[in-house]
């Protein structure tokens, strides 16, 4: 049968209680669809940092090279900076594995709430697409006269023809198999005059081959405001390093999903492993006590078995969600339930 | 008695509806609180340029220079491109008059309702200090190899210590006068790993300086998030050239007020004329009928009177607002009255 290799990071804080979860779900819906899957485990984390004073061992990607996918649970622990844990493992990991592309669906699940008045789930149902690798975030920049008034710093952004053509046809190839067919572009062309209007040029060339898919585009100020205003009217949004960062915290937060939400990096030509993490962080504030939500991880495996090609195992893991949250399922405490992390794990991976 | 001359420019669409509206309610305030405006009419828009090739004269800024204030109504039409009407009049007034901070108020106002749920006037209030001369929107960059396969295209953000301690002062300055005495720094350190550390690095260094003012900051990408989920958090939020662009138009948005909030485009020292101009554009859609809502035309022109030292006008129209929009006053379509946009002119400039 179907063996899958998958390299599982739980990280820090409740990355190590979600992750388990995901597991169990996982391990469920293989045995259901009939594959198997391989599991390393690395224990890589801020904690590993204190001990070694790195966050991964000096060969870590190439350990990491030999799996199909990597289930990823949250990087980061107060005490530790950013440039260390992030720098040291979650953005390496991305780069060196040319995951350029980040997805991450918007949805109003059925039987949760969004923060917008009279929004159901009919209204929120989007992904957004964001590049992953350049623009905005750009390791090109400088400061000149430190600790003068003088003083300036400048940071590049850059966009390449390679760069920004792959991640439009990946959203539009993505909307092409959604019923509504629609790619809407993140911009902002008119304040930000190099790099955005040759955005706007590469996404009018793009269109060009995709006679079928509708597409519009916006700056970024008022698509902010319209994601608010009007999130029924996105399906696919496609956006820079930067501008996708943005809309794929601020759409699950219309959607009322942050704290379930998943996210992929994905490479999509399968050259490298993807990887796949909950859009939460490692809540310092409430780990350790095994009260946190695990469906942000257990969707995530969802998406990374519709990225191996499990397309059944991940539906059914996202109907078992669907209807757990519609019809009352064992809730943790940021749904207003009382259940723990393990009950919700438990009732997902028995449903599938 | 005190006399303000005033440059007043309507350009485009319902501009030239919501300008004199204005005009009448800061006269009924002149009136009442004794100061003269002295009125140059500038009729510069996108019609100017479809007769002259330019969207203003080329001793433009010259004759703005003469006026204590400008106060505008919007700019743009279909078929002008914004790198002609933008850039060839709002953008250079910005810029030649060092208009360095945009000011916008967030707010829920009485009588009106927020897309987000459960939300009432006392959880949306709140500032955002935009940057608004350097930062992201640089003069500075490129494209390498057009029309091949290597194109690629570059844009520097520049950041300096000028441009960055002045803004930053100007939104600790505001936050002292205001109780809750809080500014948030919107950030991105993280990932944009030169100029944000030092926005961080600057913040840290001002807030030294005010010791009575709490402080805190947020990633660009969970700010947005959060003021969806918790705009009550917010009093007095301070950012970048773009990050502050996108959060003026998700705080009005939020607040349900993107169609009445106001911005002013302020040379604090007043060397240069500061410019008054409400959020919303040109409107082609509803322009020449006369039904547009001009409250954000005169709110506008409550920020001027209030920056030409004229506190009690500026509370007077302010106060009127808010009990005009508590009270059922007349109201247009988009706050779900029948009422024309001179209705709700007259109103305004009576009860001042
Ligand atoms: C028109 C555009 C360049 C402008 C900006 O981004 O500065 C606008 O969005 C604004 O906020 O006034
Ligand atoms: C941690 C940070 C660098 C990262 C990003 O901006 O890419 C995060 O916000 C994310 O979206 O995964």
């Amino acid at each position: 049968s179907r063996t899958h290799r998958i390299a599982v990071v739980p990280g820090d804080g409740i990355g190590k209680e979600t992750v388990p979860e995901g597991l169990r779900v996982l391990d469920a819906a293989a045995r259901r669809f009939g594959f198997d899957l391989q599991l390393d485990h690395y224990d890589w984390s801020c904690e590993t940092y204190a001990q070694t004073g790195r966050m991964m061992p000096e060969d870590g990607l190439d350990q990491l090279a030999k799996s199909d996918s990597i289930f990823l649970g949250a990087v980061g622990w107060p005490g530790v900076p950013d440039h260390i844990s992030l720098w040291g493992l979650l953005i390496p990991i991305r780069r060196s594995f040319d995951q350029y592309i980040s997805l991450r669906p918007c949805k109003l699940m059925p039987g949760t709430t969004s923060p917008l008045a009279n929004r159901g789930p009919k209204d929120i149902d989007f992904y957004v697409v964001r590049e992953n690798t350049e623009g905005e975030y750009s390791s090109s920049g400088g400061r000149m006269f430190p600790g003068t008034p003088r003083e300036f710093v400048t940071q590049d952004s850059v966009f390449t023809r390679h760069g920004v053509d792959r991640v439009m046809k990946y959203a539009f190839e993505l909307a092409q198999t959604r019923p509504r067919k629609k790619v809407t572009s993140a911009t902002k062309s008119n304040g930000i005059t190099f790099t955005m209007p040759y955005w706007d040029e590469r996404f009018a060339e793009m269109a060009k081959n995709y006679p079928g898919i509708t597409t519009d585009q916006f700056h970024i100020d008022i698509l902010c405001a319209h994601f608010v205003q009007h999130p029924d009217w996105f399906d696919v949004v496609v956006g820079s390093n930067l501008f996708g960062d943005i809309l794929s915290d601020l759409g699950p937060a219309v959607a009322g999903s942050i704290g379930i939400a998943p996210s992929a990096n994905i490479n999509p030509e399968k050259v490298y492993p993807s990887m796949f993490e909950p859009v939460h962080g490692s809540a310092p504030d409430i780990a350790g006590k095994f009260i946190c939500n695990p469906i942000g991880q257990i969707w995530s495996g969802a998406m990374m078995l519709e990225h191996l090609g499990e397309k059944d195992a991940a539906d059914a893991i996202l109907r078992a969600i669907e209807t757990h949250l519609a019809e009352g399922g064992p809730r943790t405490r940021d749904l207003g339930g009382q259940a723990g992390t393990e009950d919700v794990g438990r009732a997902l991976a028995e449903a599938v």
